[in-house]
């Protein structure tokens, strides 16, 4: 049974202090509903990807938040596993299209991350750690960890990370709603205040609003629009301590080795992909764990321009978590939702999507065919 | 395709002290494996149910936390409807297992309520109401104003609501895991304190700690099992000053009609049923909105042992929420493998489950053939 794209839709991403929780799920929502033209009544399950709007907004249950925009209040789902909140609600509600329990299914991810003050925003990003064992550990402090490895294995260079964010802001300026639209040079970024040694202020993603939202259904639509081709899902351990490597992601390699599979494809026939860059180094191993690269020369093919327009593949045409920003339960959705559009408009045959949550206890991929 | 209900397990429910939530989830999964008599490595997808751990223990990002429990840490994913978070945990795993994306699948909820004082406690647990509409409101509160319409339009009595309390607290005697093993007077309840007139303190579930866990499977089992043979999944407005009555849920009305649908039953084929009394009003509302009593005939029902041995059915034989304990995120799963392993021992031939989240905002009914 197919999985057809009818619609997608996404709110400006950034700092919003004029927008609710609520307003930047209908708006994505209704985006979403007008690109698929559905009737609202077609909607017969929702799926919700939120992180934490309870830590943020005081608001658990966002399930019937969600349906009760709706007159026939569908069955609805909230879905969360940390930044890929989106990847498993996307899963889920396949899993419900593929049971026959619905048939086409909306699923929105949003994130208002603004209303708190930044010391209580790490608080709460760092919830998605496992506590108990690295207490006092942020996030910028595990992947500057893994950077570290990665640098001293393979001699990935502090102007190979720079070259990422160039990248990513630089692709961002075709992307309207992207939080920033600003070019950075590689001494900006290289320059750019420490954070956790090797990591600085411009390797890592930003804090923002913002929702996303796709429509898919196993209907087969009167147009042509994008089909989802492959799944992976993939787990790991919480905590850093209990793996094997620092300089890969396991859970990666492991979902887009399903993804793949099922797609019946390789990792060379993947000309664009929307990768989970929530630091320059992650990007680098995902480019890496995804296939496109071998080990260690995920640095190298950025620095070369590997990853960009006339390179090899295009990595992050959005601009990435980097320079689109990253509201958390937007995010896995948001890059469905930027490539189908591409996708729709004939630029790619296929394109891949690499969501994770934590420091890569939980991946998702998603291969799209347009 | 059939959903056999391969093992269940819960843990103590209560004031668990020495118990962490990580202890809590390995053993509900440890004795529900051990009662199914599987090998862990034919768990193939994880659905975790939790309302608040990112509050109550800041630790999101539960999915991974339990697939690490396993060598082969299977795909995981992680389910949020406040109060009904287990009940849709498990309408997820089963749309998993009936779109074949795994064939056997654990589901677990758990909640560790106590780490807290109780007006954290409170503040926690009305993050699952709309704070933007009510503001202020607490969920005995809203409860209440359930309580004064039932009264005023079906002459409800203090008796009949402390009927519920008594006969709970009787039944949990029955079940070695409740919080509560002690039988209460009429008196006793009627004279508690005032909480949110009319509801006073032995109207109200407690604050507990604990943790549920069933394995659920497409595959035949090589013994006799229960089986689920019908599914409800309804949804109403987060805010009851959207809806258009005050003396039923309508969600519970609409799942009990879709799951008793799909299982060819009627109310009246029910012998036995696990409902959501968290508070007793709830209870004596669920028993008509299911469909066992006409409109306003609840509270009758209950002071004349109607829901209890020899009268028309048993209502909460575990002690329901009010006396086995209402550790959140397990309340919905602990149902099911109550119910299971009553049917099990073939003291049924059927059983209906209740799992309501918030004020009503979602409903989740299961019914179970031995």
């Amino acid at each position: 049974m197919k999985i057809h794209i009818l619609g997608a839709a996404s709110t400006q991403f950034g700092e919003l202090w004029d927008q609710s929780l609520t307003d930047l799920l209908q708006l994505a929502i209704n985006g979403s509903i007008k690109d698929a033209g559905v009737e609202p009544g077609e909607i017969d399950a929702v799926f919700v990807a939120n992180m934490a709007a309870g830590l943020f907004e005081q608001q658990l249950h966002l399930g019937p938040l969600v349906s009760s925009m709706f007159d026939h209040q569908p069955p609805a789902f909230r879905l969360e596993a940390a930044c890929a909140s989106g990847g498993i609600a996307l899963i889920a509600a396949q899993n419900a299209l593929l049971s026959g329990s619905c048939s086409t299914a909306l699923v929105v991810g949003a994130e208002k991350m603004t209303d708190v003050n930044a010391g209580r925003a790490t608080a709460i990003l760092s919830a998605a750690a496992d506590q108990s064992r690295e207490y006092g550990s942020t996030f910028p402090g595990l992947y500057a960890l893994f950077a570290q490895a990665h640098m001293n294995k393979f001699g990935t260079s502090r102007q190979q990370l720079s070259s990422v964010t160039v990248k990513n802001h630089r692709h961002a300026l075709d992307n309207p709603q992207a939080q920033f639209h600003r070019e950075l040079s590689l001494d900006a970024v290289s320059s750019s205040a420490l954070i956790a040694d090797p990591i600085r202020l411009l390797d890592c993603s930003p804090i923002s609003d913002g929702a996303s939202s796709v429509i898919l259904s196993t209907k087969k639509p009167n147009r042509k629009v994008p089909t989802i081709i492959g799944r992976g899902h993939a787990q790991d351990s919480l905590s850093l301590s209990q793996r094997k490597t620092l300089t890969s992601i396991p859970a990666t390699t492991k979902a887009a080795q399903q993804a793949l599979a099922q797609a019946g494809l390789s990792p060379a026939d993947i000309p664009v992909a929307e990768v989970h860059d929530c630091f320059t180094i992650a990007e680098i191993m995902a480019t890496e764990d995804l296939g496109f690269f071998a080990e260690g020369e995920g640095g190298r093919a950025a620095e070369s321009n590997l990853t960009t327009y006339n390179g090899q593949l295009v990595i992050n045409p959005s601009g990435g978590l980097k320079a689109a920003g990253h509201p958390v339960g937007a995010t896995g959705i948001k890059q469905v939702a930027y490539l189908s559009k591409l996708l729709r408009e004939q630029k790619y045959k296929y394109g891949l999507t690499h969501n994770v949550g934590g420091t890569g206890a939980t991946a998702v991929v998603h291969i799209i065919k347009a």
